[in-house]
C-alpha cells in the first residue's frame, strides 16, 4: 500500500475537485483525506489530498507526468506530490537559549517528528554540548551586523553541503539576510515570543508587562524581509495576572514558545501548510 | 444565487467524491465547501458539501430526483439536501433554571440562530414570565415519574401541533420517555453539567468538588435511552482550584452550560452534525 | 453574621498585614479571605480582605473610624470598606449592537450580577424595545462629534439623576468625553473586540483577517483619555483559521465580547479590581 | 538577603494570620507573598508565606524553635520551613515511553527545575541510552506482579542510597507497592493520560475514542493505594474531533502528559502543594 500527499493551488474555477478526484479514481487510488479552501476575496483555490494505492505497478513518475498534462496544464495549477517516505531535512539556527532546542531534539529523538536534523548552526559556541549530547553536527558561524556577508556565505555553504530543505530559527537572535530568505522562501520558520501583531521586535515580555496584559502569547511564522510580519503558522497564549513578574512571563512564555514552534515544525514537515498573499492555509 | 447544503453517508467505496463532484459540475454548481470523513474502523463515508448555483432555471426537485437516481442508488447513500432558506423549528424544554433559557432567547432575538422557536414546554410555571418577555408560546406540561404517560401525551401533541423539528433540553430536569426519544431520534439535544463520561447523573458539581478536580466541564449530546450516554456534540471546560466552593463551581458552570449548549444548537441547526454508531461527525 | 470587604493600597512597608489582621482579630472578626499583592517595581502594597463578624453590637461606622485612626493614618493608606448588602448602580451605554446587551440583561434577570441597572443610555433608538422587554428605563441621548457638548450634558444629568456608580459601554460606538471620564475615573468599563494592544481603534476584525492571525480576542478595560489604552481588566481569545471569513470572525468574536465584558462587570461589582499606574490588580 | 518559605496547616481558629504575621514582623522579616485557604467544610486552615530577611544575624534554627514554641504549640499547627537554597532530590521511574523523560531531562538541563535528579529507575533497559545521554545514573530494577517483593526491596534500597525526597512516575507502567507508597506518602507523582475521574485504568485513549469525546486530557496526581484515585495536582485538556484516530489521540496526548507532569513536578519542588483529605491545595 503506497500513500501520497498532493498539494494544489490555482485560480478558483469550476470542476477542479471533480477533475482531480476523477483522475485519482481512474488510476485506482482511494482518497483517504481531502480538504480544500477557496479564498473568496482572492479567488484562489487550495487543496490537500491524501490517497492510497494498492496497485502493484504503481508508478510515481507516471502519475506526476499525467498530473501535469491532464490537470495542471488545464487549470494552470501549482502542485506538489510527496510520498510518505520522504522526510525533509531541517537545519536548526540557535543562539544561547536552549529550551526550544532541548524540546525539538527531545521530540526528534523520541521519533515524533517526520524529518531529519542533519545540521545545527549557531552564532555562539555555548550550546555545542547540547548538540553533541544528541549527536548532531554543530557549526559555529559567527554573525552580527558587522560580519553579515561572511556569516551569510558560511550559512549558505553549510545549508547546501547538508542538503537542507527548511530552516527553523529556535530563538536565533540575529536577523536573517534577504539573500537567505530568498533562497528559502516560505521555508524559514521563526518563533516570536508574543501574540503578533502585538509586541513585535525586541523584548516583547517586557512590553507586555508594561502594558498590563492578562494574556501573553507566542507566534510561529515564516520569515519574510519585514521583521515579524511574515505569514503566521500558529499562535497560542497563556493567562497571566498582576501577580506575575517579567521573570514569570519569561518562564511561562518558554512553554508557549516550545509548543507553538514544535507544532509549526510538524505542520511544515507534514506538508500541511500553504502560503498565499502573506497568509497561511493550514490543513488539519 | 442559490445555495444548498448536501449531507451524505454510505459505506466507503472508491470514486464517491469524484461521482458527487462530477454531478455538481454537470449541473453548473460551484462547490464552496466540501468536507469528508471516513470512519476507517466502520468503513463508513460521510460528506458535507455547500454549492452555489447561478443558473436561473435551477430546480431543487429535479436535483433531488437526479441525486437519488444517479448517485444515491448507485452508492446506497443516505442523503439530505437543504436550501439556505430552510429554518428548523425548535422546541425548548425547561424546568426552573433560567440561565440557558435567557442565553438562547437572547441569541435568538439578536438574530444569531438560524432557526425558529415556536414553543417552550416546562414542567413548572416559574419561567412563564421569561417566555412572555420574549413573546414565545409557553406551555406548562406537568411531568414526573407518576404522570409520565399523560405528560408524554401532552408533549407529543404540542410538538406535532407546532411542527417541531428538534428539541433542546435547556436544563430540563425530567427524563425524556423512550417514545419521545424514538420520535425524535438524534433530534433531542441535552446539556449535561460535567465533562462526560466523568460525573454522569445527578449533582455532578458536587461530585467534582468531592473528587478535587482542577477542571470542570459541560457536555452537549443527543439524547438516547441510556442516561448521559448519547452521542457527544460538544464539550468545554474551565479551570477551578481549591479556593472554589461548590457554589463557585455552579456559577462557573453556568457559563459553560450556556456556551456549550448554544454551540450545539447552532451546529444542529446549520446541519453540521451527523450521527453514527453513538458518535458524532461535526463539520466545521 | 455580617460580612465586609476591605480594599487597601499604600506604599509597601513592614508589618502592614500584621497590623490589619491584628485589628480585625481585636474586634472579633474572622478573616475568610485575604489576598495581597506587592508591586515590587513601584513599591506599592495592595490587599483585599473579607471578614465575618458574629458580634451583635457590630458597628460599621465605628470600624471605619477605628480603621482610619489606627491603620490608615499610620500607613498612609487608601482604603474602602463595603458591606455585603451594597449593590452598585450601573448605567449601560449602547448603540445598535444588541448581543452584549441581551447577555448582560439576561444575566441580570437571572440574578447573576450583584448590582442594579437603573438606566440605559443610547445614541440610537433601535434597542429601546430590548430595554422595554426587560423593564429598564431607556434614554435616547443623541451623540456625535458635532453635538458632543449637548450630549455630554444630557448624559451627566441622567447619571446624576439615577445615582449611577459605574458605567458599562456595551459596544457603544461613540468616544466618551474627557469630562465624563474624569467624573467616573476607573469606573467606565469598555469592551474592545481585539486582544489589545493588537488592533486598537476601528474594525479590528478586519485588521485581524488581513494579518492572517490564528487567534482573535476581546479585551475589557477601564476607559481613559487615550483610546483603547486604559487599564486592562480581562482578555480572552478564540482560535480561527484560514477557513473563517471576516463574518465568521465577527460571529465568533461576539461570544468573546459577551463573556469578557460580563466577567469585567462582575469583577468590578464585586470590588475585585484595583487600578494603579494604568494597570489592574484583579483579586480572585 | 535570605528568603524562606513557610507552609502551615491547622484547625481554623481566629487570629492565626495576625499571630504569624506579627511574629514575622517581630524578627524584622518582610512578607513578599502570603496566600491562605480555609476549607470551610473541614474547618482547616492552610497558609503559604514567603518572607525576606536582611538581618545579618539571621538564624534559621532559632526561627524554627521560636516558631514551634510561640505559634505551632499554641495553634496546634503542622508546619514546614524551607530556605531558597534547598533543592529536593527526585527519582524518575520509567518504563519504555520516552516523551516525558526527554521533556523532564530537557527542562532539568535547561535549568528550569529547582531540584536534583540523581536517580532513574526502570523496569526495562530500553531507555538507558537516554539517561546516559544526560549523564544520570540509571538502574534497571525488574518488576512485575511475580517479582514484586524483590523489586520493591531494590527500589527502596536505591531510594535510600540516593537520599531521594520524592518520586515521579514518568509513564512508569507498573503499580507501586503499598510499602513504597507508605514510605513516600504524598511524595509520589503520577501522570495519568485522561481527565480523571473519566477513564481510569488502562488504555484511556482507546476508551475516549470509543466514547466519542470531544476533549481528551491528562491528570497529574499523588499516588495512593487506590489506583488513579489520589489527590489531583493538575489537569489539562485538548480538543479532538471525529477526524482523529486513536493514534492521533495518543500523539496529542503526549503533549498534555508532558506539560501536566512538568507543572506538577515544578509545583511540588517549589513547595506549592499541600494535601488534605485526598485533595490538594495548590498555591500560585
Amino acid at each position: 500500500m503506497q500513500k501520497i500527499t498532493i498539494l494544489i493551488h490555482c485560480e478558483d474555477q469550476k470542476a477542479i475537485i471533480a477533475s482531480v478526484t476523477n483522475y485519482i479514481a481512474s488510476i485506482e487510488g482511494n482518497i483517504i483525506y481531502l480538504d480544500q479552501h477557496v479564498d473568496a476575496n482572492e479567488n484562489v483555490f487550495f487543496m490537500r489530498l491524501e490517497c492510497e494505492f494498492s496497485t502493484q505497478n504503481w508508478d510515481l513518475e507516471l502519475i506526476k507526468k499525467d498530473f501535469q498534462v491532464n490537470l495542471a496544464d488545464k487549470f494552470n495549477m501549482s502542485w506538489e506530490i510527496y510520498t510518505q517516505e520522504y522526510k525533509p531535512r531541517m537545519a536548526l539556527f540557535i543562539s544561547k537559549y536552549d529550551h526550544c532546542l532541548y524540546d525539538i531534539l527531545g521530540r526528534y529523538s523520541a521519533g515524533e517528528l517526520p524529518l531529519e536534523i542533519p545540521l545545527i548552526i549557531s552564532n555562539h559556541e555555548d550550546l555545542k554540548a547540547v548538540a553533541d549530547r544528541f549527536g548532531i553536527p554543530f557549526h559555529h558561524v559567527p554573525f552580527n551586523k558587522h560580519i553579515k556577508e561572511e556569516g551569510e556565505k558560511q550559512q549558505i555553504a553549510l545549508l547546501k553541503e547538508y542538503n537542507i530543505n527548511f530552516i527553523v530559527l529556535a530563538r536565533y537572535m540575529q536577523i536573517i539576510t534577504p539573500n537567505l530568505i530568498a533562497l528559502y522562501k516560505n521555508k524559514i520558520i521563526n518563533i516570536h515570543h508574543s501574540f503578533l501583531p502585538a509586541f513585535p521586535g525586541a523584548k516583547p515580555y517586557h512590553s507586555a508587562f508594561a502594558r498590563g496584559v492578562k494574556i501573553i502569547g507566542a507566534t510561529s511564522h515564516y520569515v519574510t524581509e519585514e521583521l515579524d510580519e511574515g505569514p503566521i503558522i500558529d499562535q497560542d497564549i497563556t493567562r497571566v495576572s498582576h501577580s506575575h513578574s517579567i521573570e514569570d512571563f519569561i518562564v511561562k512564555g518558554r512553554d508557549l514558545e516550545r509548543s507553538v514552534l514544535a507544532r509549526a515544525i510538524k505542520l511544515h514537515a507534514e506538508r500541511k501548510t500553504m502560503v498565499y498573499n502573506n497568509k497561511t492555509v493550514i490543513f488539519s
